[in-house]
């Protein structure tokens, strides 16, 4: 079991949201970090996908997550008892994250030893979409019970994704979840948005989300 | 099928939403004027269940809905074709509906003829939780797939609510979703909250909620 770090984040006092991810893009470009932004509705699969992803590449790729929760660190905990180190910043309320909290959250790793610091958003498909974390890519989780109409209701938070990934695919075929719909929309929001379908019960998928992100990793980080 | 009317909804002016809250609450009781706040992650099944309350109530009760919703009018095309007047607010980008917004909603519909107006707001556990829509109760619909720790991360939404509507009954077994659990949870948060069991699928529970909620509009418009 890894520790957790706890901290209080402040809302950012810098005004200009996107300086302060570009300047923080920078860094991690120099340091060789790679660093995903995972968002999703509540209850998605965020952390299950984070666990999973964990599960199949720690041992090649040096791992730490940063939570964001607003009360709450049952995420970390389950993060930790995976052997990564966890950071946990408490929102206090806050419905997104920002590149000065994800700054904050940053300098609490040693980034000189890590290959992939993983962002676990909080669970909202409106406000995270609207500000850039200084990621290096977006990863949108959308799962299955949600239904195929999510394109139409949150466009901002699929056009500012590299990466749409479908959970939850054993609950297809239990509803009326059309998938050629959803990914026709998600396409028609972001052209070039790399689509993968997964089960974090069933492992389905997983194996090809991480063979695309360690892919990603070991080019960012050579 | 009934008409969709639009408007595009301005950010408040007035700074004291609790206070515009109050007053609103206060014109409603003056027009015997029942009006509830449903609030959901996205694909908890808000539209499905004003739907089927819709289906249930409408011979005997007259219902208007608001629906919010950041860049589409699928949900009202649906609660239009189900023979009921849908006010459609857009709120361009914005994670939840405040007391100013609803009023420009019932601005737009003819209060003195209704028993019942049902706000569907933003996809959304954590905006829509802070601000007070001056809606006679708040209810919640938390949906099976999303998990039994929603309480323990989005607290603030639980205590202010009136109702927990549990929602996708049809989906328990097939995880290790806790109901038990989920009850204490959201008993711990808001003692006197109310729980339904349903699903929008298999019609399960709807009659429980619904006579709950003829019973509360007749008391209060008598």
């Amino acid at each position: 079991m890894e520790e957790i770090r706890l901290i209080e984040v402040k809302e950012s006092i810098m005004s200009d949201n996107d300086a302060t991810a570009e300047k923080l893009r920078a860094k991690l470009r120099d340091k060789k970090t790679f660093l995903i932004n995972v968002m999703a509705s509540p209850g998605a699969g965020k952390t299950s996908t984070i666990l999973k992803t964990i599960e199949a590449l720690k041992d090649e790729i040096r791992i730490n997550v940063i939570e964001a929760d607003i009360d709450s660190v049952v995420d970390s905990e389950k993060i930790s008892a995976a052997g990564v180190l966890a950071v946990q910043l408490r929102t206090g309320g806050f419905c997104h994250l920002d590149a000065g909290m994800v700054q904050q959250g940053l300098d609490a790793l040693d980034t000189d030893t890590l290959d992939l610091v993983i962002i676990e958003n909080v669970g909202n498909l409106v406000c995270p979409a609207e500000f850039d974390t200084g990621a290096i890519k977006n990863i949108m989780i959308l799962s299955v019970p949600e239904g195929d109409d999510k394109p139409l209701k949150y466009p901002l938070m699929f056009s500012v994704c590299d990466v749409l990934i479908i959970n939850k695919m054993d609950y297809i075929g239990l509803s009326d979840f059309d998938i050629k719909a959803l990914r026709e929309r998600a396409l028609k929001l972001k052209s070039d948005i790399k689509i993968f379908e997964i089960s974090c019960k069933t492992g389905m998928g997983i194996d090809e989300w991480a063979d695309w992100l360690r892919q990603q990793v070991k080019t960012f980080t050579r």
